[in-house]
């Protein structure tokens, strides 16, 4: 299992061990893995050793550790598929998941200059600023600010929000949703995202900002969400031109 | 600039303050920004809601902060279009940069459960297992781990390597790339990323893992990529089904 004669770095090999453990299955979520004392006896090699492989394990979310009572295997992530465009709310439908969201805030505010550029509209005009939180199952899973402007948003409501606003656009106001644009970031969690995320300060978070159109190409919704880094990844399809 | 009466929190309206400076090229990047002292001066408001929104904005990666120095305004992030599938060489070539590469291993090695489930190979099959520093004008954007099939890499070199290995394959053995199955993921940046990346230990990484598939479904490559994510982000476009 631990080739101590391979070019390949031992906590490297104890990571890889691991991992395939975790893939096959053998590794359960939420299941306890062996002490460092224990790897290290086990297979001959330095408590430092087995700490640097389970760091880099813990940074890369496979695995959290718990004050006092030791290192877990962490639950898997959500993939969420990038081909169409569709809401949270129906990514997790789609993976038998029941979503949720907690409104933080609802308000109407003036637009700043970001808010203005992204939605083409005046500095300084009304827009719906909502806060949510987004669960799947009952786990928070993203928080997120949705601005729309505020002419689009009549008879939109607290109530409402608690669901997709997608679905509001669809069925109440009858609109087409066309298309979105997308940007994906790395950051690090601030205080605000990690207390209603459940996560530690200085996790890692993955920040999504997209502006969603209309048939007519009118944007109709700025939303920057953050997403846990260690419940959450993308996958896409690429085809060469 | 900053409304003491509006209901959003003063440290997230001295955030929105300095990004619209940065996005409007009033702040260039690498240059200084006013010290805590000076912004709690000029907008009255407390040092500690100034640090607060600086904080927040290193954490996404808009400023830096140099010991004993001061606070920076970041390098501007860049960015990859997801549309087609193309490699790093020409994405770097078509926003004017100059890719380059520093090799730090090149090796043949038995695959392990990962690989060898990711390029449909057998258990231990002989694998060319490559590790590249990747640079844009010099600076280090990512820090990749390849693997290819052995006999795929016939004739492939470390020298090059240093180059695309999408162009090996399609200029040595004439054989055409197809599609790619890409997953992203936020991970905090390991020791050994940190070293080769120039960045500080505990920073945001966008992983990005790809398996790269030729006309007949053959997997040609799996890589494992670790961006810098202070200096790169992703965008997508998303259709309506």
């Amino acid at each position: 299992m631990i080739d101590k004669k391979s070019p390949v770095p031992i906590y490297h090999q104890l990571e890889e061990l691991i991992k395939s453990q975790i893939e096959s299955g053998q590794l359960q979520p939420n299941q306890a893995i062996p002490s460092e004392r224990e790897y290290s006896e086990q297979f001959q090699i330095s408590r430092m050793t087995v700490r640097q492989a389970l760091t880099n394990l813990v940074n890369e979310g496979l695995l959290y550790r718990k004050k006092g009572t030791g290192t877990f295997i962490s639950e898997r992530k959500v993939e969420q598929v990038l081909q169409g465009l569709s809401s949270f709310s129906e990514e997790m439908l789609e993976r038998g998941l029941t979503p949720s969201s907690a409104i933080l805030s609802y308000e109407i505010v003036p637009a700043n200059a970001t808010v203005a550029q992204k939605l083409e509209i005046e500095l300084e005009s009304p827009v719906l600023q909502i806060e949510r939180i987004r669960f799947a199952d009952n786990v928070p899973m993203a928080i997120e600010t949705a601005f729309m402007p505020k002419n689009l948003a009549e008879g939109f409501s607290e109530e409402l929000a608690k669901d997709s606003i997608y679905q509001f656009i669809k069925e109440k106001l009858s609109l087409q949703i066309d298309e979105a644009n997308q940007e994906l970031e790395a950051v690090i969690a601030s205080e605000h995202e990690a207390k209603y995320l459940q996560i530690k300060k200085g996790s890692p978070i993955l920040k999504i900002t997209r502006v969603t159109y209309l048939e007519d190409r009118t944007p109709f919704e700025y939303v920057k969400s953050s997403f846990r880094a260690d419940r959450y990844r993308f996958n896409i399809q690429l085809k060469r031109h």
